[in-house]
């Protein structure tokens, strides 16, 4: 009964093609990227413009149900995976740029818009959209935004967090919130915007956010490396951060496991250096000059020369800058190879990252038998991702494997999450990270902006 | 009784030097920069440690007294200035630099450290720290980050909330909660330390930070230009932009009243370029090679010669430098040649500062008999500094300057505050810039934090 009278409800307010339910409800809207199963839904809502959001919202918050929100279904940790019973509401008719603002260089959208729409009408007006992450095509920018997206050039650029100058959301209680700031400095109070970057859907829904443009790069330049060692890593990090100063783009590793499988096994991928290395550095830097080409060259002789490096592939076109990144994009590959496996996303001091592997690789062999770990990512920002499974089991030992990876990085000091957020996966190993008291307050700060708990619940805390 | 009960509990818990009352309470501790005059606290706390920040807010909330927090004292919008019958909590003995990681390019330091102790320190270490303000050598870190202050490089290096990785912070009720994480990316729960920074000690008193340091530039280049009109102003900051890349880190605007009395009428400041101009704009880059400073001269060079520019003087020494910021920095010394004045931090569209600064100078006039004002600021952040008062007039018209700004700031669009907060002084004027149901949400995040109203209560809000 009350069921029946929600849908109606939605459908007399939001109009019949935004509200589906029963049999209509797409296999689509029922799961995200994560291992964890499909989940139906009550009902999906489709909103076509922010003030659609704010209507569903009210309404669901009289009603009391559940509402998770759902952009591109691209996470890895289960934040938009629906609830059963709940409404899941979606953004895929929110979409659009609505303006590009060359003298303030900002670009204001709708939060269901895909990265990859973004990018293009950022390159189109002369800019650049600087988050870049293998999920381009198909993620939504009000996802990005949720779970403070990564990405590959963070060392230069930042965070999803540093791309945001406003937002505008609707809260828990269906209050549409303007905050589409476009300044680059704005001190007048809070910054409310924080509040729901990173903060995975669970206190407001985003709607429209202002995005902040960067000049596009005139070169880009990129090496693929073999290095000897960790120390020669981090002296080539150093020099790279000293000569190239801010030009510097990205610094991504690959340990000899991973270079092997993307290499040797996934399909298309060119083996752009020879010979067996303990480390694969890409390393890219993008200039606002052709001087910087030379200069960049001339950093990688002086590594070189200086026995840093072993042996180095330098790009002579996009096209071998292409080709370099798809050995590092290759693990979108691996379940090709490999089937079934876990993926982390764990943040480690910088200093500790090999010694870690090292640890990783070694425990979950000893503890999980025939476990295979593969290990690469973002090393200049201290992230590094690693791909985990049993080849050919029947059921994969996902707990284990999460044991083993989560109860390490807390010896190590890190992070269960560097990108992609805790949803549902990392929900009971998020204390290795936080202090009670860090826990305490994020539920304070939920209690206050959700005090029925529907938005997203069960998701993070 | 209930108030020599405080004081004797406080002398007990903390020590008798970390309490001051009654004649001991020292004069600098009664007023910030403010035009606002001084108050007398009940008592001024100076714990020496974070344990005592947290005892001493224990036993404000106890008793249900009200609690401001004192750095250095330089804020100008009112924020560190005391309630008379409260406790002034000044972060003066809690001071000094804990640690400086090389390997994760970060700082750990006591939030009473002065902002110039740990540009000193980074420097010593090889490294930059990127923020740089006029009060440098008197303003505590701790107060850069509750007011997110702004300052002379955002173009380059972002705000105060762009240099913090972590922050231990203790809340209203008394509670130490330790986020001083070291990591770049570190997405597992909400980010807690946004909720701090820019928040003027409203929800929390922060204790210690971790900073985010910089590679040190290799050189610094930086040019004194005059320009014939707007047009060119934000022709040079676009191809500055475009040519300098990440290397521009100032972009420095003077409208003409004010490089008169900068540099005509304040004394021992330098006046590097002859000749009337409709702008003077100081344009800084700091680079990672000694190419960066010949990239420099030729962009300069382009400009003369498109006729962007009108004349420009190009700096030979890091002394130069330091001259030509000297007319920028003059604003400091107006008052020995103005007296008593407003001065204010708006933030405008880049595009329409121009537009504004006509409209506002003629309006001042025309509404306050014998007003002056001068107009100047970080021109590539879209912040403009005013400063106005009538020379010589008995009391000055404070209230009439800020009607007249503020009203104009409305109507441009822009915003009361970029980079100084709002404190008591721009108040009744938020809702010029925030929403209604913005000033709402704030609120919530308000009363969820801080319940019983204690901690630096009738600031912002």
């Amino acid at each position: 009964m009350a069921s029946s009278n929600i849908v109606e409800q939605l459908r007399q307010a939001l109009g019949p093609s935004a509200v589906l339910a029963g049999d209509d409800i797409p296999d689509r809207n029922l799961q995200d990227w994560s291992t964890l199963g499909p989940v139906r839904p009550q009902v999906v809502i489709r909103p076509s413009d922010p003030q659609g959001v704010a209507t569903a919202m009210r309404i669901a918050a009289q009603h009391g149900i559940a509402v998770v929100p759902q952009g591109g279904l691209t996470g890895l940790a289960g934040g938009s995976r629906p609830i059963e019973g709940g409404m899941a509401l979606s953004l895929e008719r929110l979409v659009g740029i609505e303006e590009i603002d060359p003298a303030a260089a900002t670009m204001t959208v709708r939060a269901g818009t895909t990265l990859e729409a973004i990018q293009r009408a950022a390159d189109d007006a002369g800019f650049l959209f600087a988050l870049d992450l293998g999920a381009r095509g198909s993620c939504a920018i009000g996802g990005n935004i949720g779970t403070n997206a990564g990405g590959n050039r963070v060392i230069r650029y930042g965070m999803m967090r540093d791309m945001v100058l406003g937002l505008e959301v609707v809260l828990p209680d269906g209050t549409l919130v303007d905050g589409l700031n476009k300044m680059i400095k704005n001190n007048a109070g809070y910054d409310l915007k924080q509040l729901f970057i990173g903060s995975e859907g669970t206190l407001g829904v985003v709607t429209r956010a202002v995005l902040k443009l960067f000049p596009k790069p005139a070169c880009t330049m990129a090496a693929l490396c073999g290095l000897g060692s960790y120390e020669a890593v981090l002296e080539l990090l150093a020099s790279a951060r000293r000569w190239l100063g801010p030009t510097l783009s990205a610094f991504e590793a690959m340990w000899p496991d991973y270079w092997e499988v993307a290499t040797r096994r996934v399909p298309n991928i060119r083996r752009p250096i020879a010979g067996d290395h303990e480390f694969y550095i890409l390393v890219e830097a993008q200039g606002s000059h052709a001087d910087d080409a030379r200069r960049f060259d001339s950093w990688l002789e002086s590594q070189a020369e200086a026995g840093t490096i072993e042996d180095a592939a330098v790009a002579q076109s996009l096209a071998d800058v292409k080709a370099f990144w798809g050995s590092r994009d290759a693990a979108a590959d691996f379940k090709l190879v490999l089937g079934p496996h876990s993926s982390f996303d764990i943040g480690l001091p910088v200093a500790g990252m090999d010694a870690y592997a090292r640890a990783c690789r070694a425990l979950l062999a000893a503890e999980i038998p025939g476990c295979t770990s593969y290990f690469y990512g973002h090393i200049g920002d201290g992230n590094m991702h690693i791909i985990a499974c049993v080849p050919g089991a029947d059921a994969q030992p996902y707990d284990a494997i999460d044991d083993v990876v989560y109860q390490l990085v807390r010896r190590h000091g890190g992070t269960i999450s560097a990108e992609h957020g805790i949803g549902l996966k990392k929900k009971k190993f998020l204390a290795y990270t936080r202090t009670p008291e860090e826990l305490a307050l994020m539920r304070v700060i939920k209690n206050a902006l959700d005090p029925q708990g529907i938005l997203n619940p069960g998701k993070v805390l």
